[in-house]
């Protein structure tokens, strides 16, 4: 071996800079198992407490994304953009952006993930279509990216290993939140897929993992400038997670209100943010000249049908059962409802929104153990959102439920989620700023 | 489960305190498996860099103890006293001491080690004598110390488990170098050993784990309020590894230049530390008012040849050759030596006492990796120590060797670690200071 694990552990304890050499050496080493677990973590642990620098970072993120293969999409003749988002709650964004940007001629390679803590997963709520398959293999992947013009899919297991390792270990060595693990988990996976640039959403607020404004744009730099090392373009846009995007939390909740988004209708924010997404993807893509120029473009594509259609070939393609997006009253319904009721008057000044998101979790809408099943009907509705007037008794929003053992936590879970002043708040500012 | 392993890892990671249970709850898992490596390394890089604080260390100590069994010495009628050291270069110290004290009434139970690093183990040096067996059960242990005195074996699987499955993980995670792991490492296996009091030998300088004098002090405090807490006596002698103890460095030349002390002999270092250390564990044991009286009362039964009969008793005892003890002429030697000569007129003003032990791990006293094999006749003799004049082409030191394949790097060990000065340097001061 051209190094030791044990000095390279050391260094990093000791607060010395690895070099590129060193980083390729361990990530390689861990991933084909040379380098066991409990190195690896004892190494994570000093890597988040004592921190990487910008050049480690870029390393670092470099060799997880050369720890496998690196999709081929040079016989796709489109520019290659795709979005990603940080993790939030209601956010079926994705749904209806893929298919209106492939509508303006991008092709858009998505790979999504599950639902992780209060967050939901795109794959979650692919899979409340019957019949949806989300496990392409990379040759599938690029014949649907082909044939539809984007394409959403779990990661294989062939794309950046050293990261499916790595996640892993950190989950449970409390080594997640660190920006640097964070950026190269992120980067590596998503430069794997072969797109040309980035758009990030970069959620910020009580329904993100960054809860402050300033560890976002701290995530936003370190994302940004690490692509750039690696020659990619990549915008952040950091978004306010502070209340649920949209109505619908739950999976086949928000695959319905996405359809609505996708037939020129759904809740303003949802497509604000569908269009503000979009329209830095397409600038990306040199499709337009403008940001305002593209977010234009995507509103045509979701007016006119071509955005539904997209996704109508991608639902078949990958097998799932069209009849239920053509009429949305055909997707399975929770058997009971609950609504919880406002406890005073005045104006929504606050909403907690990973409450929310653990509330969805309560009645079936997510994992709390990798064990546990969802229920695609389950999720919360969401009536009142921050700046509505609300009376006494009535409703905040409706819990939508088959199996009622979580009932209860879900209500309190709600109830103190909300926040009822006298006074009329600021508005609220879906985008804060654009990093990158 | 009483708590997540987890919450306990981003505990310390987040720079908290822990309480005795959780730590009790990390210990007891890890040593019954159900905590795996790769968590508890993390930990441990998060209590080498976050720091345990004095209740944490004392918590750690008592769990690592209560892991495995407590040797039960209650039908030993005898002051029961322990002597360890932190470990150092031509330490041979225990082999002449516990059959001195053994020798005034006090009983001796000693577990030792192998070589570590550069410092040489006590195990290593008695299985030069051919037949010795050091791998005694716990029975066999305390039939020994009741017959001869005093006992040396290895440490036995049931005392103080824990601390060999975290030793050997911290050993391969860079987690080795804290005051609080390392006390409570050698606390847990010192007190499982049944011991009423301890006097530990706490090496500093240049042949000793610990370089600085302060580091010293820092582990004896830590050691001594960590016993204190636990209820037993321990006194903390710092002594003085710059440079190799004796002029012996090396299995058997250890255990010959042991005999001499036991015959009465010896050089002035090694027999002054051997009554040093002898003096405080008599007065821990109540046997003699002062540390002075101990030291002379210790010089009497290497004289009389008392210490010497208990030595030849417990070779005996434990299987091994006594006619190598009666006549040492009959240890096998080794087949080569070569003398290194000075290149400069002087006083010896310094020695690098590490690069002296792994000079003599060069010729085979030693190992570099677990499965090296110990040459038992092989090392170094010392000829010229601090303060000595010198003249160009006298020789400061021989190597004993058979096994010529490392003797270029010993010589150049060697020849580095001796400085030369022109002036005579100030006199070597064996003992820094007392603490506890």
């Amino acid at each position: 071996m051209q190094f030791r694990p044990y000095d390279i552990i050391t260094a990093k304890r000791d607060g010395r800079a690895h070099t590129r050499d060193e980083i390729m050496f361990f990530i390689d080493g861990y991933t084909r198992g040379d380098i066991p677990d409990y190195q690896v973590s004892a190494w994570l642990m000093a890597c988040f407490l004592n921190g990487l620098n910008e050049d480690e970072t870029y390393f670092l993120t470099d060799a997880m994304l050369h720890s496998g293969s690196i999709l081929d999409l040079k016989t796709i003749h489109k520019p290659k953009v795709d979005k990603h988002s940080t993790g939030g709650v209601g956010d079926k964004i994705s749904l209806a952006l893929a298919p209106a940007v492939a509508a303006c001629g991008v092709a858009v390679p998505m790979t999504s993930g599950r639902g992780l803590g209060f967050s939901g997963g795109t794959l979650d709520k692919l899979e409340s279509i019957p019949g949806f398959n989300v496990n392409l293999s990379e040759h599938e992947f690029v014949q649907v990216l082909k044939e539809v013009g984007y394409v959403m899919s779990g990661q294989t297991q062939t794309l950046a290993p050293a990261d499916r390792k790595l996640y892993a270990l950190r989950d449970v060595t409390g080594t997640v939140e660190n920006l640097s693990l964070i950026t190269a988990s992120i980067l590596s996976k998503k430069i794997a897929e072969g797109a040309d640039s980035i758009v990030m959403d970069v959620k910020s607020g009580s329904g993100a993992f960054m809860k402050t404004l300033d560890g976002s744009r701290s995530l936003s730099h370190s994302l940004t400038q690490t692509a750039e090392k690696l020659g990619k373009k990549l915008t952040c846009i950091i978004s306010n997670m502070g209340q649920p995007l949209g109505r619908a939390v739950g999976n086949s909740l928000e695959v319905i209100e996405s359809i609505e988004c996708l037939r020129g209708g759904g809740p303003d924010d949802v497509v604000d943010l569908v269009t503000i997404l979009g329209g830095h993807m397409l600038k990306h893509a040199g499709v337009v000249e403008s940001v305002e120029g593209g977010r234009e473009m995507i509103q045509d594509k979701l007016r006119s049908g071509e955005a539904l259609e997209r996704f109508i070939h991608s639902v078949q393609r990958q097998g799932g059962a069209i009849e239920v997006v053509e009429d949305t009253e055909r997707f399975d319904r929770a058997g009971s409802e609950v609504s919880v009721a406002s406890q005073e008057n005045g104006y929504v000044s606050s909403i907690n929104t990973e409450d929310i998101g653990t509330a969805a979790i309560f009645v079936g809408a997510g994992r709390f153990t990798k064990e546990d099943a969802i229920d695609p009907s389950a999720g919360v509705n969401i009536h009142k959102k921050i700046g509505d007037s609300v009376e006494t008794g009535e409703a905040l929003a409706t819990l939508h439920f088959n199996n009622r053992s979580g009932l209860e936590r879900a209500i309190a879970l709600i109830q103190d989620a909300y926040e009822i002043g006298k006074q009329e708040p600021a508005a609220f500012q879906l985008v804060h700023e654009v990093i990158g």
